[in-house]
Order: structure tokens, then sequence, then C-alpha cells
């Protein structure tokens, strides 16, 4: 199967965890070699289970993965693991402690565990991340679990990459339903109660029963089961794995799998279009006469920023 | 004072609310007449004290509001309550309770409080954002409350037009906390813990002083305080509004204020930009048989998202 020329790609798609390594730092560092890796072996992605984890810091969306990671393993499939970790630069790593709860897989050839962080572009990293899945998916890998830290845009658009999005939340915290509530985020495929042994456990269930009741209901539509789970015991997560496989199978039969394929590649274009269009124009203003005499005129109030961007476009357009 | 052609502009120039309230529909519903007042009205902005409040849902932020809002009036300031609602269509409205705190000054003639909804549009919501924030400030307030919920990227642009940023906790809820811990949101101006009865409160002021002394120190920087507040009960409500006085006070001195504005005036251009420039390449794209043809290409992998994007962009350039 490995047709690519590059000796870095033989070996990436050969399934060599050290070349999967290497080839996700020069994407993470937005090397060109990393982008041209990602041409070479994107014929060979597609076949993975691409699935997402949300949820809020403290959720234990971690050992829930390594819980699902052990599973994936019993039934020999190869497991990715991605951690979208957002740290700004002087809390850098903050959330490492989360990635602790997954040392029992360090050492097991079929797994492979990383964490990207936010270097603060913007679009950037979820740009990296879905550049660094598809090299997981190229490597071989069965199962890409994508783990994302909260609700914002930027873990959105990760998620948005995911073929099926598991949301994790523990009873008593109010923060992500209340997001879902608000529609800060969309309604994921299944929805994980962990630390189940919680008492507040069923008033949660209940109240994501209420949220999920507001959804016009649509025929035929899959129906977002309500999972308790106790990761750190592995409880509950047996039915996870069930209930992904048949999320997965429904989306095959549906095509919406290939939809969603479609519309996540066709945004996923568009957003680089985007990131690059905006990295190019805020690199053609730095030291621009013409844009520093329009900003000069926005910060003295004479001129508003929207009249301001009309002006640069046209300028730069020209 | 009142300078402006258009009669809605010299009605809201000259402090009408109605006149405010149609300004910002039109600015919401990207009416272009609505473009067209905020340039009209620009030059009498930059007077106004912004303050941006952020926290999750259920920290109390709109108690707190109304707590500062009452004070503020009785101070004899102006006060406009821009409330950023990040409401998915099927939850329209899910949050509106949050607003109900703030009936008892709906009757205020010197208060002007309005909700606005993320209607999907890419950055779009925090461009609209901060054209009402202009709105306010040149319909005369003295002060302009940003309220936001949750730390997505698209509430942390609408802060980044504040002068002053408040970040609102609530004692036992760890999601915010992890999310400062985490970089996820930059450190604020001033942090309050609301709820301040609860007995996890000094807990919480502990971990926060743990978070902030991560960063570096930096002579004559500003302090971040971070205060007690029971907001129900208007308890130290006062030491807020005494710390926003010092912190508009301190960067004004410093003129980090001014440096402040310049560079958020720098970033809206740039947003403003990327996000038509983002809405035209997808007008673009809609119907156009090469990107149908490249996009039918990434599907069938033949084709890399990212060789697509570059494809894209010479096709549309050239």
């Amino acid at each position: 199967m490995p047709t690519a020329q590059d000796p870095l790609a033989q070996r990436l798609l050969a399934g060599d965890k050290r070349a999967l390594a290497r080839a996700i730092s020069l994407v993470e560092n937005d090397d060109p070699a990393g982008w041209e890796l990602v041409r070479e072996v994107f014929p060979h992605t597609g076949k993975a289970s691409i699935v997402g984890l949300t949820g809020a810091p403290g959720s234990g969306k971690s050992t829930l993965i390594s819980a699902l990671t052990k599973l994936r393993r019993q039934a020999d499939r190869q497991v990715a693991v991605l951690s979208i970790d957002p740290s700004s630069p002087f809390t850098h790593g903050a959330l490492l402690g989360d990635r602790i709860r997954l040392t029992e897989h360090f050492l097991d050839q079929g797994v492979f565990i990383r964490s990207m962080a936010n270097r603060g572009a913007l679009g950037g990293l979820s740009e990296a991340a879905l550049q660094a899945a598809l090299l997981m998916d190229a490597s071989g890998k069965d199962d890409v679990l994508l783990e994302t830290v909260g609700v914002g845009q930027a873990e959105i658009d990760v998620i948005d990459h995911a073929d099926t999005v598991v949301l994790v939340l523990m009873p008593g915290s109010g923060d992500s339903i209340q997001a879902l509530k608000a529609g800060v985020m969309e309604i994921p495929d299944i929805i994980v109660v962990n630390k189940a042994d919680h008492p507040l456990t069923d008033t949660m269930v209940r109240e994501i029963r209420g949220v999920l009741s507001l959804a016009p209901a649509v025929k035929g539509a899959w129906r977002v089961p309500i999972l308790k789970t106790e990761a750190s015991r592995g409880e509950g997560v047996e039915v996870l794995v069930e209930k992904l496989d048949e999320h997965r199978a429904f989306i095959e039969e549906e095509g919406t799998l290939s939809e969603r394929r479609q519309r996540n590649l066709r945004n996923e274009v568009l957003s680089i279009c985007t990131f690059r269009m905006r990295r190019d124009l805020a690199a053609r203003m730095e030291g621009d006469d013409e844009f520093a005499r329009l900003l000069a005129e926005v910060v003295e109030r004479r001129l508003d920023p929207a009249s301001a961007a009309t002006q640069i476009l046209e300028h730069f357009e020209a």
C-alpha cells in the first residue's frame, strides 16, 4: 500500500509511530514539508473512525478516553488520541495533568497519544488539528479520538472534523449544560454523564432530556443517547463503545457520513482560505503607509472601522 | 453637538432611547443604513467607559450588572448594557431568564438594555456588537457594559473591544477557573468572585491567586484585584465601582487606554476585512464549477484540503 515517494511518508503509511510524531510536529510548526506530507498521504485517509470528545476541564474526558482506548485495544484496533490543549504561553502545559491519565497506554505500540497547543494563530489550531488527524488516519489508526476542552469556537471547529461527537458532562457542573441549553454548542451525537456515582447524576440526566426535547423531532433521525459512566472504574464504557459503533453504522447507512465529510471538507477548505487571506492581509498591512494613515484616522475617530475596512480591501485589491 | 445630517443620527446623538434601539437593529440586521449611521456618529464616540463582563452562565453576571447599574445611576451616570447572547436557533432565548434580573431598570430613561444574539455568521456577532457599543457611546452613555457568556472565541473578540475586562466567577464552579488556568482566556483586569456567601469562596480566591502568580511580574503593571461580591444583596459592588474607576484612571495615566484602543481598532478593521473576504469567497464558491470540481476531488481523497485552498485562492485571485 505505501506508494509515497517521501521516505517519511512511506514510514508513516507503514504505521511507524515515530514517523507519525515527526509528521505532526512539521504540521504543528507550520512547516511547508508538513503540508506536503499531508498532500502525499491524503489519498490513504478516510478509513478511520474520527470521534470528537468535548467537555469542560474536570469532566473526566481523559479518563474516559483511556478506558475507551483500553476496550478498543482489546478488540485489536489501533488508536490515536489527539488532545487539543488551549494553553496561553504563561500557563503552558497547565492541562498536562490530564494527559497523565493516559500513561498506561504510553508503551503500547498500537496507541498513539499527542497533544497540540493553541499557538494563538486565528483558526490555525483547528487547521493544524485536522492535518494531524489526517496523518493519524493515514498511518492506519482505526480510531482517531479528538479531545477538546471547553465550548469555544476553536474547539467547535475541531469537533466539526469528527464523524461522531461525544459531549462529556459531569453531574453538578452547570456550565456545560448551560452552554448546551444556550446553544453555544450544537447538540452532540452522544452525551455521556461521567462520574455517575455523584448524587446529582439523575437530576442532570433529566435536565439534559429537557434540553434535547426542545429540538424539533425529525423522523428517522439519530436519537441522542444519554449514557452514564464511571470512567475511573471503566463502568458504562462498553455501552459507549456500542453507541459509537451504532452511530457510525447509522451515518454510513443513511449516507450522512459522506454528507458530513463533504460539508466538513468544504468548510475546511474555506477556513484554510480565510486563514491565509487574513494572514496575508495582516502581513501586507504591516508597514503599509496607506494602512497606517487609515488607522490613524480611525484612532482619531474621523473614520469608522467599517469604512476603513472597505478602503483597505479596495486598496489591496487594486 | 449633534451635527449629523440624518434625523436618526441626530436623535441618537441627542440621547433618544428609541433612536438608539432602532440604530442597533439596523446594525444587527446588517442593514447598510446601520453601517452608514455608525460612520456618521463615529466622531462622537470614544468618551464612554467600555467595560466587558464575562463568565459562565449562572455566575450571576446579570445580577452584578444590575447592582452596578444601580450605583452608576446614583452617581447620575448614563448606562447602557449590551448582552451577547449566543443562542442556537432552536433554543433561541434560552438565556432570556438572565435578562429578567435587569427589569428594575427597564423604566429608567438613563438606562438602555439590549441583548444581541449570535446569528451564526462567522465573526459577525463580534462586529455587530462593536458597532452597537459605538452607537451606545455616541448616544451619550457614560458606561457601556458588555456582557458575554462563556469563554469562546466570539466572546473573547467582543471583550477585546472593552477598556476594562471583568471576569465573574462563582465558587465551586471549576470550569471557568480551569479555562483561566488553561489560558483559554486571557487574564482579565478585575476578577469578581460572586455569590461569596458560598463556603468555597476562600478556596476559590486562593486558587485564583495561584493562577495569577504564574504570570510574570511586570514592574508598574496593573495588579489584578480579586473582589468578593454578593450581587443579589448589593454587597461588595461599591468596591467593584472603585476598582473600575481605578483601572480606568490607571490606563489613562499610563497611556495604556489609547494603546488598547489603537490595538483594538486595528484588530477590528482586520476582523471586518476578514469577515468580508470570507463572505465574498463563500459567495463566489457557490455555483462555481472550478470550486465544485476541486471539492469533488477533495471528497474523493485525490486532493488534500490545503492544496485545494491554494488552488481556490489562485483561481479567484486570477
